[in-house]
């Protein structure tokens, strides 16, 4: 962070996307964004936001600028709900060292922020967005990381998974305020062996969004309230236990199972709402044939086409291969795969006519934290 | 029923499919194909099956021809169950009036059956044909209709919701035997208003059997049992209350929730199961369309992607011109549709490019029951 004399703090981050392994579908507090159930994720570290806020003194229009176009706060009620929120919190803890000054002190925001990519990808970028955004204001206002993680929840309800690496423990919480709702890593060391392949598999239809779609889903499903209740809880405790004892099998199976779910709670909604398109289900298939005869690689997908497999970095190239034998992986995207993986010689002769088409294939790390990164650094894209 | 001097009885029968409103999936016994659930359902008058059973006197092999095609017995063990059950209650009967004699007199039977559609179309043929078999059994053997209905059922399961009219409940029963495990015919008279439109979408997907399915389902589903043990039961009596009073839109709308929670069960299976395609979804998003801004029709899908479409008299011709928009209707089928709708004019300028293919359009009446149609007659191939 830094202050210059005409009283303007500015601070950039660095923030990953989180892909959750058990899923959060379904709020308990629309305006808090207080999740029904717990979730728990894992970062995505090739797939960041990159966000520089400035705290400006004075009377003034926030604005925020994602990927060099600007966005209009008045139809994204959110940035503005973030920005109340942080000058509350600054007003109070002025408030509580010097008595009443500083009271009439006005501040603005201006949000520059990249995303390395496409945001209409559908890849939860809003997630890595608002986590940058919570961060960089943690640090230019000093927050603790309740108010921190608070902060992100209430621009978009996952971002608050994207404030710390590792495996990730969103809490549901139990209190009305919501100050018991927040995301916590657990304890366990960072399992780097977890990479992920994440495929684009854009299409043309229109999609029901995460937030209508979970407000029908919770008014409609009959089933919902047995997958909050019953199942979650047992899922999160699977996964953890998995993760802590490096077992990729078990924690395989519950994250498919875990997608399956949320994608049947979906269909189980009034109007039913669906988010897997057939190039989705092919993926499902080249996955169920690679885990054969034993669970190498798990899929999971969040609400919308677009496929995120996770496999332990021994398998990936190997995975590649079973794609590129299913599905149209477009062959650019191998030379812009990590390092470790980009000298192989992949299989593309294998390659077979279909029409699952994959857009965009990114293969990534996973586990990795946010990063403050003043002064500036250049963001790689990919 | 008729007998000859040279012992042989023969019957033949006419027994429409079912369609059902609550769906059946999964075996609390799969030996005597008990369910896990009640379900309810209406016939299709007008897809029916209709077979002669022969029964002889004297040792011989049972043969069953389908559609012309003989059926090869040893790899269709349920109809040889059905035949012992059939000859072991003849046997019974015989006992108990006769004291032992008679005993070592053996038959056997010759079933000759003809569908009116493509048993490949998917269209729960074997429901109709095992009803059609048990019923004619039930004539040549003078048998209840309890032992009638377990004949049905122990052929395969959902035939015994096709051993009469109206709405039928076949409530899964309590007791290991099965005896109380029968399909029963509700009280209300048929509500002969209540039609059907179904279209059949052909695909080359492999397709997982309804009895693999289910057991995957029942062992796998963390979501199946809250659905058998809560939701299924008010749905059946939400169901039978409507019917009774009448009252289309709250039909409509549990047959719509129940169909979709049926594949929502599916999808909750490992590995998940699908049966629903691109034209399924396509049909849903039509009927959503034709049901602004009021319920005026219902979709159900079992499990393939065909799809069955409820709606009123007075509004059969409606859809079928809002099918007409959205999908590829054979226009020929508009020819064979019943009487009372075949002179409208329908809107074929308004047929769009779509790649959403309906192989056949079937439009029919509901809630007849079978019929026993010795001396022959000619049945009308649709």
């Amino acid at each position: 962070m830094s202050q210059n004399e005409s009283g303007i703090s500015e601070v950039t981050v660095e923030v990953p996307m989180n892909i959750a392994l058990v899923k959060y579908w379904g709020k308990r507090d629309e305006k808090l964004i207080l999740p029904l159930n717990d979730s728990i994720s894992l970062t995505v570290d090739k797939l960041t936001a990159r966000t520089t806020i400035r705290m400006i003194q004075g009377v003034g229009k926030h604005t925020v600028e994602i990927n060099d176009e600007k966005v209009e706060l008045s139809s994204n009620k959110r940035y503005q709900t973030v920005f109340d929120e942080a000058l509350r919190l600054q007003r109070k803890r002025k408030e509580d060292s010097n008595g009443n000054e500083n009271r009439s002190v006005s501040h603005h925001f201006e949000v520059i922020s990249t995303t390395n990519f496409p945001v209409a990808a559908g890849l939860a970028s809003s997630a890595a967005g608002f986590a940058a955004i919570a961060l960089a204001i943690q640090q230019l206002l000093n927050l603790d990381d309740i108010q921190a993680n608070r902060l992100a929840r209430i621009g978009s309800g996952s971002a608050c998974r994207s404030m710390s690496g590792g495996l990730v423990h969103w809490k549901k919480g139990e209190k009305d305020d919501g100050s018991d709702c927040v995301a916590v890593k657990t304890k366990d060391d960072n399992w780097t062996d977890l990479y992920c392949v994440i495929l684009v598999f854009n299409d043309g239809r229109k999609k029901v969004g995460s937030s209508e779609g979970m407000r029908w889903t919770r008014e409609t499903s009959t089933l919902l309230k047995h997958r909050i209740e019953k199942v979650v809880p047992e899922r999160i405790d699977l996964i953890k236990k998995a993760y802590a004892t490096r077992n990729f099998e078990d924690l395989a199976r519950v994250i498919m199972a875990d997608s399956n779910q949320f994608h049947a709670v979906c269909l189980d909604t009034i109007p039913p709402i669906r988010y897997l398109n057939e190039s989705s289900w092919q993926l499902i298939e080249t996955v169920e044939k690679f885990n054969q005869p034993e669970i190498k690689a798990a899929y999971t997908f969040d609400a919308g086409p677009n496929a995120c497999v996770i496999v332990q970095k021994k398998d990936v190239s190997k995975f590649i291969n079973a794609l590129i034998r299913d599905i149209q992986i477009n062959t650019d995207d191998l030379e812009t795969l990590p390092e470790e993986f980009r000298s192989i010689e992949y299989q593309k002769d294998d390659r077979t006519e279909n029409n699952f088409v994959c857009s965009k294939l990114v293969v990534s790390s996973m586990g990795s934290g946010p990063e403050i990164c003043t002064p500036s650094k250049n963001l790689e894209l990919i």
